[in-house]
């Protein structure tokens, strides 16, 4: 079976559940906090999400259905295709296989729209009148806008301004799909205007988006917020990426050695490795290595530390368990939109706090040198964050090649990156800077973070 | 089986030979002429053309193999999927069932992709070094430089200047391929100069690009011209569109009652229709109707003329037997670049002349309001060129609710919008213009052609 190149699904064969880690972890994950150190009830949730979904949050059942008015949304692009890189193997003249579970081809043109189809279906069904959400590269965004779409649910997005600017074809995506997008910070929240008083200059961040949004939520009537990232319930939505390419590496007698996705807020990777993960945590798969491919301009996972931290700038949010390079934190204006977020899911932060999964921290420069490899290769044009994916996934396919062994890469193509050709440009004409980020950007960016609760040590 | 909104092949289900009508034509088709009315042999055309592809465009053999190595190119993105537009019926409320072949998933985002791998190809086993062409939209000029970057040909795009202007973003994705892209008319050419010296203000035009892509290969070492549509093995390497529709519907158990495509040149349309219409040819389904959806800015078939015409400005083609507005027209600069072509593909024109396909012309905004309607539906945003085929079947399906009928309607997703969402704005802003091509203008349009030799009538 050497010679699939792709992997189908019939309609039939998409899951018709979501897998839950949750249920199968090894130790229990810290519940969320407030800034005194109480824990917070699922209920104190309820003020920003609909019961059913904080349900879904707190959830440690192993399977939850997906109901059929989600599914039958989801096959406007689902089951997607497992692909086999074989031309980019060639190129990289490496004995291991390299396959790629293919996110492009949503509404979206990313994973985002697993999640939010079905966010968008419960807020209906729970008698939500409006939505508001934050987007960083404009995925996001633009995923909720056409399930908002779909559902019969008006939608403001706060988008990140660096990304707003840089992005125009994505506002124009949401309008098409009826979606209302402003530039983050704005002046419509007291939380925006707060930090453009504080940092006129900001390119603005994920965290400050996710303030205005949540904001606007609680001060609007009938009004909730969604989250494209990070929560559990979000990571849940995104699992059905890793049970398709379950079933597809069955369908072909394979099991990968590595997979690899990039990492923001944690879902594309959660998604795809979770499902696999299971058999790690197990023992039946002793020698699985899931890594999470991080920008070294926000390397939460390889420079940050485990801390209770805020999802937000504001300090709207829990305090959540999770590794954070601090609330406040700023990252350089780098094309990867969706991985310049802070702070990382607590699922994911978990599993690498109990040594289940790597992390990697790459320059934008080489994921935009293996993104270009794999289109030129592949046909096609990864988003600057699933970039990072392949970057490391042709570090690995190399290093395969110096040990001279075969072994099967599996990578997330979370998204392509049609509306990001601008930062194709600028890599294309030598303008585009490297940051690393240092000891003393960590002691800065954490400074706002050393009031905070502790975590206990892991017992 | 009418839940199934999807329905997939494996990469073994793909064609592995193209069809072509040419060996099952109830009458022969004109042959082309030079302007001395003299038949145009095919060793003419290797000046130009490859042998090997010259041998395709005047073969009369039902089934041409596709090489091993153009399918497994092929496989990057095929079968593509045949998608049943349940949301959108919904919303027409009609008892029609509306289907849709989905040929966005291709490197370059529209179907152009399936030609360009195979004459990319052929040109490379012949032995060419370098490659030129004309793009309107761009979608042309993407899908050959993604697959001469895999072939490793080098290739010149002469850009159609309103959608160069238009649309940057396709000339960085052509730029990220490795392709070579420059504004037409240009100063490269002698034809280019001409043009710039007539008529300076020109939007430019198809006819114009052509003539200075085939005057570049000409003119230079080791260089073939290849062009995105009209000619006959460019409608055949199409077919793989029509044939995966036919296993696809047979695999549902269905026969569609009306095949539509949009038409700018003609290949989107036969590559979904051809392999159906030998069916109406023998007589077997003689109800079948086949749709060709043009603008109404550039109507050659409602209103054109059937005649013998260059396919470029500067006359640098043979004669073509076929239905024009006129090689000097130069369409109002409507977003639907790639239908803003004054003639239409022999093999097309011959099925129009025959009374075999039917043809519909539709103003830009109510393609546009279509376009919104499948976006808002099916979450997937059309390209300008597509919408027109899209509006065409909401018009059946319309018709069909009038008269009360279940009627299966089939139309080809030619491309994706994405980045074409400066023309949405436009339409959503209100500022799109509707040109209604009349009888002064085919006067006018026609002016040109009138000393060319005249086709025989119809035996």
């Amino acid at each position: 079976m050497s010679d699939v190149i792709r992997v189908v699904l019939s309609q039939d064969e998409m899951p018709k559940a979501w897998y839950n880690l949750a249920a199968d972890f090894p130790k229990p994950m810290l519940p969320p906090i407030d800034k005194d150190g109480h824990v917070v009830r699922p209920e104190a949730l309820t003020a920003i999400f609909p019961e059913n979904l904080v349900e879904q949050e707190v959830s440690t059942e192993r399977w939850i259905p997906i109901p059929e008015p989600v599914r039958e949304q989801l096959y406007l692009w689902r089951p997607t295709v497992l692909r086999r890189a074989r031309n980019l193997e060639r190129l990289l003249q490496t004995p291991a296989k390299i396959y790629f579970k293919d996110e492009s081809g949503s509404p979206s043109g990313s994973h985002k729209s697993n999640t939010a189809v079905a966010q968008a279906y419960y807020n209906k069904v729970y008698g939500t009148k409006r939505l508001t959400t934050e987007t960083g590269a404009g995925q996001w965004g633009s995923a909720l806008s056409q399930a908002c779409q779909v559902m019969g649910l008006p939608l403001r997005v706060y988008m990140v301004k660096v990304s707003f600017e840089q992005k125009p074809f994505r506002k124009l995506m949401m309008q098409t799909w009826g979606g209302e997008c402003v530039s983050s910070p704005s002046t419509l929240t007291q939380a925006g205007r707060d930090v453009l008083a504080k940092w006129p200059d900001t390119p603005g961040s994920l965290g400050i988006a996710i303030s205005e949004a949540i904001e606007d939520a609680v001060t609007s009537k009938d009004t909730k917020y969604t989250l494209g990232s990070v929560l559990n319930h979000v990571l849940l939505h995104q699992t059905v990426i890793g049970l398709e390419a379950r079933a597809q590496f069955r369908k072909i007698g394979i099991y990968p050695d590595v997979i690899i996705g990039c990492a923001g807020g944690g879902s594309n990777l959660a998604g795809i490795a979770f499902p696999f993960l299971a058999d790690k945590i197990d023992g039946s798969r002793p020698n699985l290595r899931v890594i999470a491919a991080e920008p070294t301009a926000c390397p939460k996972l390889t420079k940050g530390e485990f801390m209770y931290d805020s999802g937000d700038v504001a300090m709207m949010t829990p305090l959540l368990p999770m590794y954070s390079l601090g609330h406040e934190y700023q990252p350089a204006a780098i094309h990867a939109g969706g991985l310049r977020y802070h702070g990382m899911a607590p699922m994911v932060s978990h599993m690498r706090r109990l040594g289940m999964i790597e992390a990697v921290a790459l320059p934008q420069n080489e994921c935009f040198r293996a993104a270009i490899q794999f289109a030129n290769t592949e046909g096609l044009i990864p988003a600057p964050e699933s970039s990072h994916a392949i970057a490391s996934a042709i570090r690995e396919a190399l290093r395969a090649k110096e040990e001279g062994v075969e072994r099967t890469i599996l990578f997330n193509l979370s998204g392509h990156g049609i509306l990001d050709l601008s930062g194709y440009q600028a890599f294309l004409e030598g303008k585009l800077e490297d940051y690393e980020f240092g000891a003393a950007d960590l002691e800065k960016s954490l400074a706002c973070t050393r009031g905070l609760p502790k975590p206990p040590p892991l017992g």
